[in-house]
């Protein structure tokens, strides 16, 4: 019934290994909304982050960062300039970088800045949800989102993209999506409260930044991201009154979850 | 003794009913300080909150959302302009706004950006502490925050501005008054850990921005928000040992909510 | 074995004593990653924060401000200008302040920027971890870092700095160490979990702005805002699962901590 996948429980047990072993440093470019709980997120799974985020630093940064994350949420000229050399400053570092296309396709300029920024650079991943990936694919933004709403529909919108940027494409959804145009690697871990979570969407791109810099497949980088979060989700759910002390236990959840574990509880096909 | 009021619990409990039934998408223009917490404050209670706060897309974004809050605890020049560009589209929008005036009195600048916002769109609710509704009416500002320590005296100057600007004003404190020059509320949940949380109030303006957008009477909206925050407050103190864990029970008791529950427990005259 | 010091945990205590009797205005010019967090924690001691950091009102404000901290975690033209306008400002008030040089040493354009403030006016505290200090100190950044990592070595560079510039200056680590360049306190409270929370170190700085605007002696003011986190620390990590719930207690405790229990358990030398 699935495609065949080549990415394994035991692919993603050996990411988490290695992040922990060689703890990333990721640059994150990232919105006023999330940046705090994107820093916790990224220090409870172990790894080192740095907002590094005005045209002074950001490309100079982006040389030494192990990965870089872009992320739309809330861009402004300054910082949007800083992002322009975050990117330009990945090509001839090799540092690998993920863009999360905030409001892709709802809101103009920002759609022409992710454009922009794909076009300097060939992104390692590109993160978002349904109707964002699809905006990036030349969509028709909101008008065409409901197409989208169907899990197969997603996943072949995502197969699009993936081939024409040459990037790994990662779909967020009660089941996610992962593809290089090639493999599709399916997820299905995860709990409703993570979307009564700001940022979660957000934290999971710094995460495939993170798994980025230690693992050179990027669709096992981004997968390992995605089975990290929503492993966690699912610990973190059951003893959770709410979003509140969900998003509490999640951090704690990060910082406990072991590889072994990882392997055994993520639901991949 | 009190002024007779035409709010009553089932009001606020059908308010909530309103945006549990139709999420309202509220554009905060916000603080650096607050943001996260505000955007995770509108989640927990059913809302979907977008920090749209760039000169580029504000305007554009103000005329699809169902709200919007401007509040002024962080303002720069770049988002200062996005501000007005977002309160001058509400105009021929219709969209409700909400000004949360943070330190006006205390600081010229931001006390003149208020009042240039103010003329430029009545605003629906205006949401403040006394001193800084004093200062918008005019007031002497600091000088004269003393003098509307008083409940009652805060309740005049309310209904004052309110006749001023033909807006709905609410005055936070131990008792929360909310006005529009006749019609005077009164409610009287809460505890002291509000004041030690970052961002309550601020919170509390993006929650009047929601309930704004589900429900026509800005007076029922705006006690709508204040009822739905402190009574979740009176529940989660009662399970926190401080202000850290009385936060994140805040948002589980946001969720948790009903509104039968909301009339209730609400204290209102 | 150890230098005599003339901090006494009596001297702690009487600080937390005069922090709550006279609850200090903070200034924090700090970044969009921490804040939110920054405000909670002076909020859960007892301080009252205010984050004002454009360039239209910074100035004004520090000469009211009890005490200024300047945080270089996030800087954009924007509130660098606010910073130095801030900074110049305490001058003539007399008001503290407190340099936190993030990354100083590893990136040149906010090196450059902590220099400059530096020599705008003499901060009263100087808070960082050993290669901050050790690049402010004009050491070769990330080159001698290594050379650092000994507590010993931590502390002779703390105390090059401090009698060249003629501040106190606190170095974070396992073991804290504050120097005026005659006395050097060593504090050994905390937890690893420290580590793993975005902030901590930032919330620290602006601690000590909060003390040192309550407290006249520099050391005792940084000694104390190090003790009072790191005492803290020591219980909510007891009552945590991971950093995610230890954040959050860390909260709560602050809030909850006795000036007697703070010089019970200080660990000082």
């Amino acid at each position: 019934m699935h495609e065949p996948s080549t990415v394994t429980p035991a692919n993603l047990a050996d990411a988490l290994t290695a992040l922990r072993d060689r703890p990333p440093l990721v640059q994150c470019l990232t919105n006023i909304v999330v940046a705090g709980w994107t820093a916790n997120v990224l220090l409870a799974v172990g790894a080192a982050p740095a907002m590094v985020d005005n045209p002074h630093e950001a490309g100079e940064f982006a040389t030494i960062a192990g990965g870089v994350l872009v992320n739309l949420g809330t861009p402004y000229d300054d910082t949007a300039r800083a992002m322009h050399l975050a990117v330009a400053a990945t090509k001839p570092a090799g540092t690998p970088w993920v863009l999360d296309p905030v409001a892709a396709g709802a809101l103009a300029w920002r759609t022409s800045l992710a454009q922009q920024l794909m076009g300097e650079a060939r992104p390692t991943i590109v993160r978002g949800n349904a109707s964002e990936i699809l905006a990036l694919a030349g969509g028709s933004g909101g008008r065409g989102v409901e197409s989208v709403d169907s899990p197969e529909a997603a996943a072949q919108v995502a197969k699009d993209l993936a081939e024409q940027q040459q990037s790994v494409i990662a779909v967020s959804g009660p089941t996610d999506h992962i593809t290089d145009g090639e493999r599709m690697v399916r997820l299905s871990n995860g709990h409703p409260w993570l979307t009564r979570v700001t940022g979660v969407g957000c934290a999971l791109g710094a995460l495939m930044a993170a798994f980025a810099a230690v693992v050179p497949d990027a669709v096992v980088a981004a997968a390992a991201a995605t089975a990290t979060l929503t492993v966690a989700a699912d610990s973190a759910a059951q003893m959770s009154r709410g979003p509140g002390t969900f998003a509490v236990a999640l951090l704690d959840e990060l910082t406990c979850l072991e590889p072994a574990q990882l392997a055994e509880r993520v639901r991949i096909s």
